[in-house]
């Protein structure tokens, strides 16, 4: 007699993000109609340049984090699917105006918005974005979610100045840089998982966990863009390697090789990143005295260190698609460094 | 026997804002304590650059616009205080940004805070501060104030990039220019009146007087200061007179100008505003042009009319202190330019 054997669909090793986009297929599809009417405006420049940044294929992880852990909590309404789309359009807000504030050239692999239509319109369409996030969150209707939201709001802007205040200077520390970090990218995070359990009125240890579960994916996805920043490739990342160099971004890679290093070291990190005396081979020499500190991989040990704290926070949680699902996209964002 | 002469202790004529300072004063008070309290932050730039614009002495018009509709609305929690401050910090968010937009130099008789600080910073710190309004609206509860707030929000910006669109084009019609202050002033000027019924659990009728009386008094106050920016002196305004003719801005001054001209009128608002090709002395010669089109008295006589709109507007009000400081504070905006 013949035994089944079952057959592993799935390539073993390699995290995926698929798991992930397969639970949210459905409501995504409902985000992405959301996106594009509330870009919409009689104001041609409006859809024109919120388009070009939205249609450029970010993985809209932050939007599926709102709707995975909805899901997760058994959230049976409309809000998730809104409150979703608020986030996406903080996190393009935020991208709009930090490409003018950094003077980037290039977003996802194109051009950025700034350099097709003005540091003008990338303001101003970011505070439109902003405003019609504010709307929809207001549309939903729940009290708390529009406390959690605008403190990330608030807090993400807070985290920008900072690292503006921080730019340039090799004496922040690197718990100035988590604080950073925390800030500009795991607030976001935070907010995005956090409203599904309180859309869904689920007890306040599950709002806690899906919590903790953001902020530490919010430090671990930033700790890896950070690595990437130095050992990705162009095409993978989507933007050029050695943009956080060239605007004299004080990340963990950096404070690492800085610390660790020799007189020499510390005087080329100096000039390169505080007094921003970058010449043509410096990018390279760069790269190779992160090596030499070890410094990526120490990064990616610490992100990897966060991605543990999230997958625990998960604990609170019975298992369940949406509990692998998140699990293994923690894996994924790690694993991008490879 | 003596009889009492009751003595004008105002000189008559000259409307002016003081009536409403002094009802709102104590009240402003608490705004001003709010606005340091909410401004501040260990981010030390944040509070140096938030507090360079709101100290630098603004008629802080729109908080006292919802502190005294609450009043006369017999409103006696705290909400307007926060509210108002709340209005403020979305101003002066926009100020921010429009800054950068404008490139401008000067704010209020003083370097603009992108001209110390960076382009960086005024765009961050208006996200903060417009983050911090978010959370203030919060913290009052009132779904209905952070819907007329949050709607606000996203038309005002929609108002900046319709400027922007529409500006250096000479074929933008009076209409266009209405929709873009509409937006851009009038928004906001209404949605800080409207907001004190509403926390005043005011019957409709008056919510939409109030509604009524601000979109009016903004427009109004546009209208005015766009006549002062080829009209007033520059101590007067607080900035550079000529700033709209040097970034091509296209209100209605031009327009009428415009409009009534010959051709040889119609080639130099053209080459000035269109071409941006500007000499030494095409601001003087704009102002004859203006002059002989009588166009700064006709703006000034629309302003009038949307003065007196507003004024009937507080027709659904009984008599009383508050109506008559808000009437006089139109004809205040309008009397600025004389």
């Amino acid at each position: 007699m013949g035994v089944v054997i079952p057959i592993e669909d799935r390539l073993p090793g390699k995290p995926s993000i698929e798991p992930l986009v397969e639970l949210v297929q459905a409501d995504m599809k409902r985000v992405n109609q959301l996106i594009l009417s509330k870009a919409g405006s009689d104001v041609s420049m409006i859809p024109e340049v919120a388009n070009h940044l939205i249609s450029s294929g970010g993985k809209r992880l932050r939007p599926m984090l709102t709707l995975a852990a909805s899901q997760m909590c058994g959230y049976s309404g409309e809000g998730h699917v809104v409150l979703a789309t608020a986030v996406e359009f903080m996190h393009t807000a935020t991208l709009l105006h930090d490409d003018v504030v950094d003077e980037s050239d290039m977003r996802r692999g194109r051009p950025a918005a700034r350099k097709l239509w003005g540091n003008q319109a990338s303001v101003l369409v970011g505070d439109f974005l902003l405003g019609q996030a504010f709307r929809m969150m207001v549309d939903v209707g729940v009290m708390e979610c529009l406390s959690i939201l605008s403190d990330a709001a608030a807090i993400i802007a807070e985290g920008e100045v900072m690292q503006l205040a921080a730019a340039k200077n090799m004496n922040t520390s690197e718990a100035d840089y988590l604080a950073v970090i925390r800030a500009k990218t795991a607030a976001l995070f935070s907010a995005a998982a956090e409203v599904g359990p309180v859309l869904s009125q689920r007890p306040r240890d599950e709002q806690a966990a899906l919590k903790t579960f953001g902020i530490n994916l919010g430090f671990a996805f930033q700790l890896v863009d950070d690595a990437l920043d130095y050992g990705g490739s162009s095409a993978a990342l989507g933007k050029n390697v050695g943009d956080d160099f060239r605007e004299g971004k004080i990340t963990l890679p950096v404070l690492l090789a800085y610390g660790r290093g020799t007189e020499d070291d510390r005087a080329f990190w100096r000039r390169c990143l505080q007094d921003g005396a970058i010449g043509a081979d410096d990018l390279g020499a760069a790269i190779g005295r992160l090596s030499r500190a070890r410094a990526i991989e120490d990064t990616i040990e610490r992100a990897a260190h966060y991605g543990g704290l999230a997958k625990d926070a998960l604990g609170a949680f019975r298992d369940g698609p949406h509990k692998r699902a998140l699990t293994e996209v923690v894996d994924f964002c790690i694993a991008r460094v490879n």
